[in-house]
């Protein structure tokens, strides 16, 4: 009996734990061909706002694995190679690489594409088709070699940078050049960190206009100034103009899909794929990672929250799953995240789970909403900074349904204790009255997360 | 109709929150007294180690709420006030203050009265009935001034301080001391922080060594070696003697309860009480705080776990339903716990929650265990230290019974995620897979939590 052909198309967290996965369930009975795009696999894109701003020491150290260890490991990994079509009767992937057309076929084929960062027109020079000078996204390893290369273009202290978007990317840019010293412009159609409501947006705000970052809210780059192909400054839809020697598309990302009959695939309408619990998309088909929806486990509506967590988590169900059927499901998103902004004096955690009011309402679901402020450790003790905690919960049934935290040094990962309990569908009671942690460096005695249940509990 | 009366026996957590929440929702129908035996009210024991390390300014500091704010809030807090006994039959409380013996009658009695530093017949000169000069423990505010004082006593970086007990206390203590720049020797019957199993209280032991801490384990102090009525040295059981200015007792509390007719009310072999749920320990009689045991909530086993964050929650929960009898209930207790060991190169956050391998044997619970070693954060982030993290789960139904955790900044407080797990019944596999927060600076993209439970599980 010749081995099973598995087929991979992309070779990030969500593909490569797939192609891993397999071989460590299946054995040498399994035979792994990895299509990667590129010339990069297994790299933490949420790393280079950080090898940008100068705290990692270089591009290799985002790679977790290299393409010699998934080769060592028996996996044909074949870089430079983009998938163009599938054809499902014929079971076979075409796709192009440097000699041409090629066609694989394959008994168990995943996909796992990922996703691109979002381009908009205005960035775009219509005669070249290529971004004007000094407009870059940062998605790719290639992506945060070339910022390296235009901020060191930059007047030491000086250069305007001007970031269009204020989500996650968006505030880890602003923080990132802001460090490095450059005039730093947040341009965003709504409010920074969007996924947070407006009151905790709020405190983020202020927190980066008091490391001197500049923050343009409720207005979106419409377009460019541009001289010679190169950028000098963006303007807002209120028509307003803001000088720029750079510009940072942190625009969000869409999923890489286009090569895809969606018509013949389930999916959504941002062309993000929707497989089944177990990772299955259609028969001998499966999908992963950043390419796909997910389903929200509180709302049960399929959502797009293209996240190296749930890659890494849908990479190995899929793995599994595709050798040893119903093994493993995935248990839906809760949309939980975190990030920081730290520049100048600012120092601060950022985090979020479950539905926001916004969501929450969008979903029919009626919620009360408390902001709760405290402390992240004993007052007494210089661990102690501030910390904003909002829970969300039913009126009806207390249950809670989303959580957002702003404060200092040890307020973000607090998130997970809410994430738990949203996962495991507790009231505010429960959180409030569980046997959480408490030290002076760690905690009031009262844990600021429970104090916020309590509070909220009351009002309900 | 006149007021009914309350009355309170101790005035620091348990019993304020129990007097406060009443006041709070009974209104002026209330009459509150609260005696307490000592002139001090709701202060943070657990900040004592701290305020002698010189992190906090005074003792004043650790006090949350001062008798002034009490009595503001119409409490008639009488200090110097030592309950002596109970009459149930006429419910009245008799107790000691500086006019003599004194009878209050009450229709609604809480017992609050904590508990005391256990202190060891070694200690204590049988002459006088007094500790020997230089031998201390850390309990009361008045110890932490006593403590101050004794260490200012010694030469500057200089003075051989023995820590007796290697707990929660002991392990503070020894970094104050340590970082006051002393020579410390901590002597525990069994190891350092045993209520982690061996395995990881050997990391700490190491850390502890590392700071130059000298750790003498499986050996108790079992005598003093004394001259002048001041200790001059220790004597472990196996007879080894270590020279010794000062001794910090840091052997556990015991509760308060010795005034109490314990044979008829509820109580546990070593003087803890043990209300119902809703805080009641008979008719018109509440209890709340260290001077009580609890639940476990695994194992339903009456356990003795004094800490603030219970005496919290059972105050308050008492308070509540004195008034609106049965609104609240007590969960129980799972241990969770955190500290650190932070001086010279070592910073160690130390935190454990649910049952260790000990406790499940002797709780008759199968239970398989692995420790997983991980980073804090991106490897290739600054803020990455290790971490190491123990999880217990039953092999037959995957439920996690507990967990512990050793490691650098942000390693601590993970625990509260375990430990809202344990609080909902979850398996290994629910953790393993639930949507945790990630970003290169907080974790890595698979949590070191959910990296242990993943492991357990496909070990289970």
């Amino acid at each position: 009996m010749s081995a099973i052909r598995l087929l991979v198309i992309g070779a990030d967290a969500a593909g490569m734990s797939a192609a891993h996965q397999a071989l460590r369930t299946a054995g040498p009975g399994l035979a792994v061909t990895v299509l990667e795009a590129t010339g990069d696999t297994s790299y933490s894109a949420c790393g280079i706002p950080y090898w940008i701003a100068g705290d990692v020491p270089g591009g290799d150290a985002l790679v977790a694995r290299t393409a010699e260890q998934h080769r060592a490991a028996g996996i044909d990994l074949r870089f430079g190679a983009t998938a163009t079509a599938i054809d499902r009767q014929a079971d076979t992937v075409t796709y192009q690489d440097a000699d041409g057309e090629q066609v694989l076929g394959y008994d168990e084929l995943v996909i796992a594409t990922g996703a691109s960062a979002v381009v908009r027109d205005w960035a775009v020079d219509p005669g070249t088709g290529r971004r004007y000078a000094g407009v870059a996204p940062v998605k790719t390893l290639a992506d945060g070699a070339a910022w390296l290369d235009l901020l060191a273009g930059l007047p030491g202290s000086g250069g305007r940078v001007v970031v269009a978007g204020g989500g996650y990317i968006g505030v880890e840019m602003a923080e990132a050049a802001r460090r490095r010293g450059h005039e730093v412009t947040v341009i965003t159609r709504t409010r920074v960190m969007s996924s947070l409501d407006p009151d905790l947006s709020a405190r983020v705000e202020a927190g980066m206009r008091a490391a001197g970052v500049r923050v343009v809210t409720g207005s979106p780059v419409v377009r460019l100034d541009v001289a010679g192909g190169r950028v000098r400054g963006v303007y807002t839809a209120e028509g307003e103009r803001h000088p720029a020697d750079l510009v940072v598309l942190a625009l969000g990302v869409t999923p890489n899909t286009g090569f895809l009959d969606l018509d013949k695939l389930p999916s959504g309408p941002g062309g993000g794929l929707r497989p089944e619990p177990d990772g299955s998309l259609a028969d001998g088909i499966w999908a992963a990672g950043d390419c796909c929806e997910a389903r929200h486990r509180l709302t049960g509506a399929w959502t797009y929250l293209p996240l190296g967590t749930h890659a890494n988590k849908q990479g190995r169900i899929v793995g599994t799953n595709l050798v040893t059927p119903g093994t493993l499901r995935f248990g839906g998103v809760l949309g939980t995240a975190i990030t920081r902004f730290a520049a100048g004096p600012t120092y601060l955690e950022i985090a979020r789970t479950g539905l926001n009011e916004h969501e929450a309402a969008a979903a029919g679901i009626e919620v009360a909403a408390l902001v709760t402020e405290g402390s992240t450790a004993s007052g007494y003790m210089s661990e102690a900074d501030p910390i904003a905690v909002k829970l969300l919960a039913s009126p009806s049934d207390h249950r809670l349904v989303g959580a957002q935290i702003v404060g200092g040094r040890g307020a973000g990962k607090r998130i997970d204790t809410v994430a738990t309990s949203l996962w495991h569908g507790a009231t505010v009671d429960d959180l409030a009255w569980s046997d959480l942690s408490y030290a002076p460096p760690f905690s009031t005695a009262w844990e600021i997360v429970q104090i916020a249940a309590r509070r909220l509990a009351e009002r309900l």
